[in-house]
């Protein structure tokens, strides 16, 4: 396009400017018209001259141009990073980049054997801090993101719109959250932080029961629907997945770890470190990649991530773990977002908030859309607009006591459905959630 | 710095390529260096015409490429534009621009006269909501931001680290937390969406006692300091200011509404009312701008906002609502960012959390700072360093439960500064800010 601009004006300037030529040969007289041959060879080759000129003249430019518009994105990433490069002078552990050796077998941390019983005697002694409230246990909602602002710049955007969708659906149900901003463990890096992560956070807060992860990535869409907890009474693991893609097929995807709790116990601090010694960065991640994509079904080549790492182990050491593990798929615990989010209009039209599954889902979970990085495995626009729809039909579901809903799907403005009223409170009891009749212990209405 | 390259490179080229007047001239067989005057003049006037070429086509280069830049700017924007401009087919009611009828008195909503008694019979039918927990009144915070991304990039990551910051405190401290993405009501946009918002929360949740609004660009920096409600048992409002400032010098910064609390009751709704009337946009807020810059002392000329808005009518109406709002300043409900985020080491060093005053202030906020948008008040670079340190400033109160803090108050990355333990509880016992001594209750240690 730059091209082609350049010979149009080259055209447009040759035609309005005077023949110097001609005004330069007042001396012979001759009319601006009547050209001779050598005289029309050496305009010809002037021309030539001039558009080779600009034709360099353009290059030039255009590379100053992007020069200059890097140099404005690199001095607010400088501003950025010089302000978080600053180091502690008195800190002398100079945080350099280095790997484990992998002839030292990685942990998470000293090994505690008697967590279960320090934790109970703990509890006794501090009945102010309960691990069960109005016969519910105690859960904790740990999730997510990396200390530094996302590549793309819409990423924090979104980061900041599934907080607050986190932060609705915890208060509405009493669960305490967490947003990680740190990493814990250098070595366990990227997707295997939240290892260490868990194990932190399991032993820091012994009134809590459950310790529930979940990616940055996942909304809630069922603001209505509550984890049955009592279903889990004789597990210490809850997951979505599928066992004969587990089992029967080793699956790469058979389990999903963007949503999952652990109770906090001695069995789940074991699986912790059972878990983790393929996530240290470097070879060790690498070469345990390996191993992964030759034992699970439809594994790409990459380094070992915790997903396929904890899928390998549970079929590895099954007889060690499943008795414990609850592979969970009758509802939305982690919900694919592809199958799903086209369908919120037919839902809204059939169904009701509190069903959890493949009717209203429980959890919509972004996977490879990516908004904080800056390749995802989806095109952006379809991604966007996806979650831009899960947001919208989780907040309605939350607006909905204040009387109002998203005016679209795609909409951020909002409209009233109810008229403002003296006796507001009618309305509390009628479409509080924590009031609603719809509160669901796992079955089906 | 592009016309410099245009000039050198025109003269690299010319004195590289060959002379084609002289190969033109091969008739004449004249050799280079022996040019007739005429000629002379001929090949300044080409080298004119060239340079006078170049500099149109720089200009149109540069042009092209700002334009291309603009286009991928614009681009992104109108995937977002265009995925939020999808109207509901079904609603009739289309939001366009409309300003009030200045002869219509703007109201939040319907009046409102029983609320103390309705809620007072609601709280007793609902005894599983109640208004007191642990001896405690319930408080819910409330904050928030507009429904897009911010103008400017980094402001979306602000806004994220900036309700991480407050999902810590509200959880060390049993609050409940409301971060509001909607406009409740086009007229009261910008800084008076707090009003309709605060209203509706009121009227939706009975069971919560003081409502405490807070800004986004406020964050916490003392994680052990408790709001002393006792101290509030007769008043409806607390509010950060100096009553000299008020009611002497009648100053537009004598109270600050950046973070403050109403208690759930009729005074607040009937304060609420009161304040309302100065906010709708467009002419009416912009001649009641007039009023308060004429009135206030400082007050530059601009439309009407909240705290102005406020100020006057506490002053105006003094006796029907002074006896009811506590001007706060014994420790900083709010703390104006600008003479504290230089001397966070001097307070590590001198003292500890818990005291909320200037020696280890509440809140930390970054009045004029705006990240979210295009044009603050102070250099970009000094805001945002000053947020960096004070989230890590605050950052480090909670990771020290944990056993970590961060390397520099302006370094995203932690470090060890306990050892990994196996007995685990006990530094529960000893940092968990809940079991801490430190609980303060407005009273200096």
């Amino acid at each position: 396009m730059g091209s082609e601009s350049t010979f149009t004006a080259q055209k447009r300037i040759s035609s309005g400017l005077p023949t110097t030529a001609a005004a330069a040969n007042g001396v012979r007289g001759r009319a601006a018209s009547v050209i001779p041959r050598g005289r029309q060879i050496q305009k010809t080759f002037n021309n030539i001259k001039i558009t080779i000129l600009c034709g360099f003249v353009t290059i030039l430019v255009l590379r100053e141009a992007e020069a200059e518009n890097q140099h404005l994105i690199e001095e607010t990433n400088r501003i950025l990073a010089e302000i978080r490069s600053d180091k502690d002078p008195t800190d002398p552990d100079d945080p350099t980049e280095e790997f484990l050796n992998p002839n030292v077998t990685y942990t998470l941390g000293p090994r505690i054997s008697t967590w279960d019983e320090d934790r109970k005697v703990w509890l006794q002694k501090n009945p102010e801090f309960p691990n069960y409230v109005n016969g519910k246990p105690r859960i904790l909602l740990v999730t997510g993101s990396p200390p530094n602002p996302c590549d793309n710049a819409i990423g924090d955007h979104y980061l900041l719109k599934a907080i607050k969708n986190k932060i609705d659906y915890c208060r509405i149900h009493g669960i305490e959250t967490v947003y990680n901003m740190a990493h814990l463990d250098t070595e366990m890096a990227g997707y295997w932080a939240k290892l260490p992560l868990l194990r932190r956070l399991m032993l820091s807060h012994p009134e809590v029961e459950w310790v529930w992860w979940m990616d940055s990535d996942a909304l809630f869409t069922d603001m209505v629907f509550e984890i049955p907890v009592s279903k889990y009474n004789d597990y210490n693991m809850v997951i979505h997945g599928y066992p004969d893609l587990l089992f029967d097929q080793k699956s790469w995807i058979a389990l999903n770890t963007g949503s999952f709790l652990f109770r906090n116990c001695q069995w789940s601090l074991d699986l912790l470190d059972a878990w983790a010694p393929m996530g240290p960065k470097g070879l060790i991640r690498e070469e345990a990649g390996k191993i992964l994509t030759a034992n699970l079904k439809g594994r790409p080549a990459f380094e070992a991530d915790d997903q396929s790492a904890l899928i390998y182990l549970l079929i590895s050491q099954k007889d060690q773990w499943m008795d414990k593990v609850f592979v969970e798929n009758s509802y939305y615990l982690h919900g694919y977002w592809a199958g799903l989010v086209d369908r919120y209009e037919e839902m809204i039209e059939k169904y009701h908030p509190g069903l959890g599954d493949e009717r209203w889902p429980f959890v919509t979970h972004f996977v490879g859309c990516k908004p904080c990085g800056s390749y995802g495995d989806y095109p952006v626009e379809r991604c966007l607009k996806s979650m831009e729809r899960a947001f919208n039909f989780a907040d309605n579901q939350v607006l909905n006591l204040y009387g109002f809903r998203h005016r679209g799907l795609v909409s951020p403005n909002i409209k009233r459905i109810r008229n403002d009223t003296v006796t507001p409170l009618v309305n509390v009891d009628h479409f509080d959630i924590r009031h609603s009749v719809h509160l669901s212990s796992g079955s089906r209405s």
